[in-house]
């Protein structure tokens, strides 16, 4: 079978990459294991060269996800699988809205509608965002039953997706499934137009030895999941039985709900005598606005249900980036 | 001030031009009230011919919302309000999905934009459904706090919507209102494609002396509300101060939860010796299936806030009916 991973040469479509290059098999849409024989990693740009677990075992392809026509030819084979990852994050959405809607709403429905295309019904695994929560009065606390009342376009368009992608599901035409992430940390390398960019800066810059500037305060809580259990669900949600799911296809993501306190906490324990950059916060209005709206509690029943798992706490959530991304 | 109403020639939207026709006035852009010197119904299909109070005073246009030319020829004066009533309807949506997609959310969309291109924040007041509600394990009880997971294309694309008018209003682009309709009764006429056509037809077809199958069974609870009361209502919510609808600009119009069972027994109260035609149960599984789907009690304290009423019992919705429609 084929598997397409869109937004596939970001951090963590790469990562998945590597994971499902390593199991070698997914369940195809016959609902048996299949060998994989093509895996096609998607994305707007494409960079110099990929990392060496991948070099050679995956083709990357470049193209706009708005463009129909580039996103039939990828979608091209009945045995296949997508994982529909690509996306204009969160402040650059607020940026540029009618760059959201472009590639995060004409763009999904491109996916959805080549999926449509195939004599199959293939699975589709879109990735949706804890930020479709989020109104004044709605409550800090969330899970699979609240409402979603996004406060930002980014959130809207996730929204969107995961409603399209149930009605795409319901009337038979694919077989979906959302992912609806919590802030996935620890991102390596620079900040990035994520709103929640800061919460893997504040690992990851005092462990290079840099400042991390704060745009919110310590007591800030954020429900985040580490990398690896990310791309783990990922799978997990892919490989889940259709009927286990049930008529919502969204799923919100296991996650640790941890103030920026205990983040600094963690890092202190997990550093082990590293000599840690300095921390500071400077508050930024326009992101302290969008975090506010966001949820500080989460529930995830429905996931577990499924066998979909977080990191027991955040000294493992950094642990596993020194030993992936800073060795010793 | 210039005032449109897409499926302006639909029953709703002729009877809420009539009533737009007799105030002359609404608020517009600029917060404060304006002679209406233009209403437009645009529509798909036109009448031969409109009803009496409306002759001579509007315009009546036809297009396709699909065409985003189309609407913004349509939208082109700054001093503006918009009702955006024109949709494909529940059972038609099931048969059509394209069809749905189409003129349901890529017209919504161009309504927006069309909105947004101005160089004012006009009003734009955008017709929901309670079909937005509605999954297996979701509980028959909805309110305006209560998660969106509708289980036809119809519901999926108003709760779209509702999300990108919320959007919208969030921008600055448009001062925009979601209109949360329950089933309104008692349209006159023939049947249409709605799934909840029935709901009209057990009162208006008994009333013409004509045979009533019922596809659902006499307990079937539905959440109703007369013709004059969703006009009204449409108004008033055009007229509302943002601030007091919030942030989730969707708002739950007042219903009365009423079994079938229930308006029979009013409808004979209210036909005072009228010989009516026969009711009889013929179980249609295409239908009750979406009817199932339906919430049976509905909250709706936004809507009571912002003054928004109901009629006090099903009795007088069946009179007024009588009243405009059958006269003596």
């Amino acid at each position: 079978m084929k598997v397409v991973i869109t937004g596939g040469t970001g951090f963590i479509g790469r990562m998945l990459a590597a994971r499902i290059l390593a199991r070698g098999k997914l369940t195809g849409p016959s609902g048996t294991q299949a060998q994989i024989d093509e895996l096609v990693l998607f994305d707007a740009v494409l960079p110099p060269s990929l990392p060496a677990p991948l070099t050679g075992h995956v083709k990357a392809l470049s193209g706009d996800v708005a463009d129909p026509s580039a996103i039939e030819g990828l979608i091209d084979r009945d045995d296949i699988s997508v994982f529909h990852l690509a996306s204009v994050v969160s402040a650059g959405a607020e940026q540029d809205f009618d760059l959201a809607m472009r590639v995060n709403l004409d763009g999904g429905r491109n996916i959805l509608e080549a999926c449509r295309k195939r004599k199959s019904t293939p699975r589709l695994v879109f990735t949706s965002s804890i930020a479709v929560f989020g109104a004044p009065g709605m409550g800090p606390r969330v899970d699979d039953l609240t409402k979603e009342t996004p406060q930002t376009t980014y959130g809207i368009t996730k929204a969107i997706g995961e409603l399209l992608v149930n009605d795409y599901t319901r009337k038979g035409f694919l077989d979906g499934r959302s992912a609806r992430l919590p802030t996935v940390i620890v991102r390596p390398g620079k900040p990035n137009k994520a709103a929640s960019s800061f919460v893997s800066g504040v690992i990851r810059e005092p462990l290079n030895g840099e400042p991390c500037h704060l745009p919110v305060g310590l007591d800030t809580i954020m429900p985040v999941l580490g990398y690896r259990s990310i791309v783990e669900n990922l799978i997990r949600l892919h490989e889940a039985a259709g009927e286990a799911i049930g008529a919502d296809r969204a799923v919100s993501f296991p996650s640790l709900d941890v103030s920026l306190s205990e983040m600094i906490a963690a890092l202190g324990r997990a550093a082990a005598g590293r000599k840690l950059g300095p921390i500071e916060v400077r508050p930024e209005p326009a992101i302290a606005r969008i975090v506010a709206g966001w949820p500080t509690g989460t529930g995830w029943a429905k996931a577990a249900a499924l066998g979909l798992t977080a990191e027991p706490d955040i000294d493992t959530i950094i642990r596993a980036y020194i030993e992936d991304f800073l060795g010793n």
